[in-house]
């Protein structure tokens, strides 16, 4: 700093410098939220936003805690599956496994058979359609009439034939392509896409129609996350040991937090709903509401990471099955179709190949089959639902239904953001909303009358 | 498409194109969650988030209407600023008007008279001392010794008192610059400087000293939305007249919620947090703090917004003062430093300009001047709150102190996301906790000992 003396006072040039901003201290400009400022750097709100999210909840967390102390019991969810642990389980668990091996020797067996030509195609699809019929209905039969059956159990029972029926019924529709390109008659034209296909698929050794149609074979594809059945699935070289425990560990880690969540949270909230929604208060009823949304949401997210990514990679690195897409990116959806197309891959896949296509193929409008898609979905939305709380109420169906008039509001007139979150909106209140009609008429079906 | 009739069967072109399907349904992939697979679009959490804020938050309002019912009452406001509506107002009016026009009186004298030669730096010196001594210590008698003033009414006649203060004192400082430099002895050195601001600020009109000295200036700039005097203020051409009356009416607005907010939110939340405050129930205390952070956040974000970008751009339209940059985008500050100086433009730079660089020149380091600084910050929070409440607990001095040790371990151990929620978080939970203080000690004050 050079310093300049002047007799009775220092000066600073820098003094000086400084001085400069007396007089431009203050220049034209707009404030940044000005519309005509052209700034939008709002990188900061995210992180506000998160801050504030846990926040929200670490003081709903502390609430709770302070109201309810801890109400986490592992031990309790065993009585969720069984009644009375004495008589029921080994029953129900040995006919479980007995009905499913029926089944798959019937599947087996016809499918051998028919290849042999020991019995025609009519008859064969006569006994598959028997066959698939008891697959849905002995089940419901069961949950419906043994009264040990809690709705837990009931609704884990139906879901793992309701799994089965749809992995057969591919199994049985490949098979059945596998016979008509086999024929002699389509064999000409089959013969060069055989080829080209073999030819995409690269050098690797190939099984082919009937070489599949082995007990080892089926056996995997029952156990494989995929509903599709392929004949040769594409594998993963080796078990990566790292992968496997840190799935198995996340798959331990959120059911716990599954169950002490909702033990915690959920429960509360929904017994302190019910005497709102006896009483028809609208008010209190929507506030109820929106407290159930925040954990069902919870909830339902964990169960998504739980299942579809923790649960099906650990199955699929265990069995060495290559394909992992079982799920797109559905958090970025804009429109309602799109959820619904990338949420839940292995029955958007199955839904396409054996059920869309074949519609389209026969003739029906796209808008039908579509249609006709989320029909089928309500219906095994509602037969999940329904059958186990042996109670008959559509919600689970309207719910489903009322995807369709969402979807083509949303495609039509929202956009963007606007359009995600209104997916978001939909998931978020959409769920909670139904599980709080199903609970309220089960109490009033269960509790009132006992009251009385 | 094209159809090719075989003998007993119709096949499609399009369907063996599909049955190409039965070989390449799966292909090896892995799952978008994986770290591995490379993804990362997730656009839709940003806007998850954002529903899931709006939707807590009506829960929480809803809540608290069913709770309490409707709080909102536009005329107790009134009673805030007045206890007796018949006796003070008056008074207190015109003692605040002649007083501050007193002052206003003795700033042009003394800064005329020392240019005219009257009396001496040194006398000018000592009288602006006792008129800025009178002016912070007057009111703050007046607020304490008079039982009428209520804390609302006494902390806007404080918080009047010490913008004038700043406002003032940056008069007197510009005036004494502008005096050294036109002293026949620097006359020489600021010769090309001032040549050289002339340049560069084009080619208009300008005050020079001492022709600034009128009351018209000294009036503009006392209304004129900066704390820092300059001489030739920079003015927008025109008062645009719909960009007028959209900051009148957020205004009005903002006003209207930001009392509306407090009534039905803030103070139930308060007066439910006196009894866990008084039996010092740490978890209580805790809950009861979270649960106040967002209610009182979101009346600091409102009051940002109400006071710093509708109320300041609506008198400088007014007054055709361009300089609107009131706040930079301190939602995006990394450090605690940055967001001190980034969100209260006209405050921070009058610190800069008239005490920070001050300091700087009589030769103090950074470190001391910036603690300085917060020191001088940190006795006006401690004068603005203390004085209405008419308790001295020092929590306000403590909060502002506190910042230098948390700008020290942010600057220094959180980096870009991190440095940025940290920033949010001691804005979120660092005020209410500060508020609870107050609040706490003045129950204790003066509604415990009325109950014993």
């Amino acid at each position: 700093m050079v310093e300049i003396t002047i007799p009775g006072q220092l000066f600073k040039i820098k003094w000086f410098m400084d001085l400069l901003y007396i007089h431009s201290c203050h220049k034209t400009q707009e404030s940044l939220l000005t519309s005509t400022s052209g700034f939008n750097n709002y990188r900061g709100v995210l992180n506000w936003c998160v801050v504030m999210l846990v926040l929200s909840n670490a003081r709903l967390f502390l609430e709770n805690l302070l109201r309810y102390g801890v109400l986490v019991d592992p031990v309790q969810v065993i009585s969720l599956f069984l009644n009375d642990p004495y008589s029921w389980p080994a029953a129900c668990l040995i006919n479980n496994f007995v009905f499913l091996n029926i089944h798959f020797e019937n599947h087996f067996r016809m499918s051998s058979g028919k290849q042999k030509g020991s019995f025609s195609e009519l008859v064969g699809f006569l006994v598959h359609c028997i066959n698939f019929a008891l697959m849905l209905t002995f089940p419901a039969a069961v949950v419906l009439l043994v009264p040990s059956v809690t709705p837990v159990g009931g609704a884990f029972v139906l879901g793992s034939y309701t799994i089965l029926f749809l992995k057969l019924y591919s199994y049985k529709d490949v098979n059945l392509w596998c016979r008509e390109l086999s024929t002699v008659k389509a064999k000409k034209l089959a013969g060069h896409i055989n080829s080209h296909t073999q030819t995409l698929n690269g050098g690797d050794r190939k099984v082919c129609y009937p070489g599949n149609l082995t007990i080892r074979d089926m056996y995997y594809f029952v156990f494989a996350p995929t509903l599709c059945y392929e004949l040769n699935f594409p594998r993963s070289s080796t078990i990566r040991m790292s992968f496997l425990l840190r799935r198995l560990f996340e798959m331990l880690f959120f059911i716990q937090l599954l169950v002490g969540l909702t033990q915690q949270w959920m429960i509360p909230v929904i017994q302190s709903s019910m005497k709102p929604l006896e009483d028809m208060d609208l008010s209190r009823m929507t506030e109820r509401l929106l407290r159930l949304a925040v954990p069902n949401h919870l909830l339902w997210l964990i169960f998504f990471y739980w299942f579809f990514h923790s649960s099906m990679n650990f199955t699929a690195e265990l069995l060495r099955f290559g394909d992992r897409q079982f799920y797109k990116d559905w958090w970025n959806s804009e429109t309602v179709t799109y959820f619904w197309q990338n949420w839940n891959i292995p029955v958007h896949k199955w839904c396409l190949r054996h059920f869309y296509k074949p519609l389209l193929r026969r003739g029906f409008s796209k808008i039908i089959s579509q249609s006709a898609v989320f029909f089928l979905s309500a219906f095994f939305h509602e037969y999940l639902v329904s059958v186990p709380l042996r109670m008959f109420r559509l919600w689970a169906f309207t719910g489903m239904m009322a995807q369709l008039p969402l979807a083509w509001f949303v495609g039509n007139f929202l956009r963007g953001n606007y359009g995600n979150a209104a997916v978001w909106m939909s998931l978020i209140i959409g769920q909670p909303f139904a599980v709080l009609m199903y609970v309220h008429d089960y109490y009033v079906l269960h509790y009132r009358e006992e009251a009385q």
